[in-house]
């Protein structure tokens, strides 16, 4: 079912708003078996909403509209429509009473000027509104279903979720099954190579994409058949299985968590040129203290050798960044925060900073259980924020690979 | 100048990509005095980007045009332009020639399917592409111009600004003139309060927005004209200046980084509830180890304990959320490190370990310089996320603070 969409406000046009609705939607409608085909951003004008309306092809069944319903005099996408539509604005007393009631609760006083949120039309719709006032409108005109909802984001995700989504999952005969497969530490031309015989023997009914990012690459499957997207996710997780770290919205903290609990196993870190990322993605994740016990961020020599340990004379040898420094901050934090598992990472995050010998993006990260201790040498980019991120993603992917080898 | 702006890419319409590109376009057209008052999404079809110019208003002096120029056969947006405005592509044998040569430098070779690469319109122009093979294309047609350019960003901000923008410059009469002032520790309220007068008497050639996050309140001062622009910037300034960290796209870790440089001070960090995050957000700045030490992250008692330093009894007796530790564990890790200031934040992230007394999002931060320490107590939010992003606001901004009054 081909969808329009329509996101109205001067603040979008401007650029100080990324227009993150329209991704939101795009994707949703994909999922219960629409498609946004076409979409438009105008500013808060009736004329400019008029002609927007009259641009929407005849092969639409159903056009989305965000933005524009609060209260103020910006806010004319209501007005707009009852006029487009013919339908006419009806005073609801009833809801006037219940956002009266609402705000009386909290002992505040409900402004005149909302006495607009509370009209309802004659022959349409209202889409109820869980987490505001401004209610959503639903109007049929010809052979199309126009929708129209705020664009606060969460008011409108929760209309779509309650309202609109439904609405085109029973007019479509399927939705479409996208399922996004996570990997790390390969590089994109490296899964192409591997998964080429699996590209190449693709049926039409599916599609697959390589989505490379500087922490792994995303590998999306989609298609409308799900037996057949789900046969097709396997078969990649077989043939890639070492770098997949999840699905979907999972992050590696999450993945990692999950496998610390169900090990009993405790984690520390010691960081140097990430600066406490680490750490910080450690504890994203909600009940983290149950096995991060801490760490030590190690950013100057001085932390390194007198509250970690290291020893001046591997500092004076090796170097900050080296492996043997590596390996004794992760030692030594293990030690001394009592956990069973050590971390640690050092690098050069750059700008400054790199030799020809040690260049930036220079990077060593180690890993003890106390038995075994793993180092292993990263070369990364010339970026400061990208080389702390890749440099944290890395470290937890190794913490990973261990713990599946265990 | 008005100027209509086209997004060509399935991607976008599916929700896989966020338009990011539309909101950078739409702010830097503004600041040389256009406007995109009209934009429009639409997959890589050639009906679709025909039908897309033809709905494009009379009003409109320019177009730009972004994505779809590639070698492969989705991108269509060259050919659908020769078509739309009857010029000729003719191929460029010296661009060919330039593009093989850059290649034969990386021991690599062009494939043929990049040929269409090299075509140039017989009468437009090519707009050059300093980071990418696909040039840009220049048309005119009636009373419009026609830009059309890579939708990958890089390139096309490079193109924007060499090119596009430098056209819309010289056709207009004066771009307008935006400043963002950054304030943290004030709502949105107590802020419009204290600038009530400013924004009453405001004139109708400058606006304000208010721009509420959960770290801090921007404030958007902008109009045409430079001069008076600036001078409700300064007396806005003026009227909360306590509040006030920096402008545009200062970040507070940058401000902090100046001020601890300019006064030659150096600083550690204790963190529980944030697990690293004020250390990863120090650290952000190029040249953070010349004042920032290390930390320790003392995520669960024992730490705070065996590694920090804080009183087993003073856990006990007042808890790991409490200013008493608070204060231990600022104290102890500007001594155990030897920096000139520390600063700690301990606090219930949530979404579990809240109690009726100590609820989630209590938060205590404290800082000392050695002879004295301030303790403060915040009740953050409900949400574990923005707690930890609150939290670290707020104690980079009490060293802001500290700095200002030193």
């Amino acid at each position: 079912m081909n969808i329009a969409l329509i996101t109205i406000g001067n603040e979008l046009l401007s650029g100080f708003t990324v227009n993150t609705n329209a991704a939101w939607i795009g994707n949703h409608v994909l999922q219960v078996g629409g498609n946004i085909v076409w979409h438009q951003t105008i500013g808060d004008n009736k004329d400019e909403i008029h002609a927007s309306l009259n641009q929407v092809s005849s092969d639409i069944r159903a056009v989305i509209i965000t933005g524009g319903l609060g209260p103020t005099h910006d806010d004319l996408t209501a007005i707009a429509l009852y006029e487009y539509t013919g339908d006419l604005p009806v005073f609801d007393e009833d809801y006037w009473q219940f956002l009266q009631k609402r705000l009386d609760k909290r002992n505040l006083n409900l402004p005149e000027i909302n006495r607009n949120q509370a009209l309802k039309p004659k022959k349409g719709h209202c889409i109820p509104n869980p987490l505001g006032s401004a209610r959503g409108l639903h109007f049929k005109m010809n052979d199309k279903e126009i929708f129209v909802l705020p664009g606060v984001p969460r008011e409108m995700k929760a209309m779509m979720n309650s309202t609109v989504l439904p609405w085109i999952e029973e007019q479509s005969t399927g939705g479409m099954t996208i399922t996004t497969i996570r990997t790390t530490g390969i590089m994109e031309s490296g899964l192409a190579e591997k998964l080429g015989e699996i590209v190449n023997a693709l049926s039409d009914n599916i599609k697959i994409a390589f989505l490379p990012q500087f922490t792994g690459v995303d590998i999306r499957v989609s298609g409308m058949d799900k037996t057949a997207v789900k046969q097709k996710v396997d078969e990649i997780c077989i043939q890639v299985k070492k770098y997949i770290y999840g699905q979907n919205t999972d992050r590696l903290e999450d993945i990692i968590s999950q496998m610390l609990i169900a090990k009993d196993l405790s984690i520390s870190t010691a960081e140097s040129c990430t600066g406490g990322l680490v750490g910080h993605r450690l504890t994203n994740v909600p009940g983290s203290s149950d096995y991060f016990l801490g760490g030590i961020i190690s950013y100057s020599n001085y932390v390194k050798e007198n509250n970690l340990g290291v020893a001046k004379s591997t500092l004076e040898q090796y170097g900050a960044v080296s492996a043997e420094t590596a390996i004794e901050m992760a030692e030594n934090v293990r030690l001394k925060l009592g956990s069973d598992l050590g971390l640690s990472v050092t690098g050069i995050a750059g700008p400054g900073g790199g030799t020809s010998e040690k260049p930036v993006g220079l990077t060593f990260i180690a890993l003890t259980d106390g038995n075994n201790t793993r180092v292993k040498e990263f070369r990364f980019l010339s970026d400061r924020q990208l080389n702390k991120n890749a440099s944290s993603q890395t470290a937890l992917n190794m913490v990973r690979l261990y713990l599946l080898n265990e």
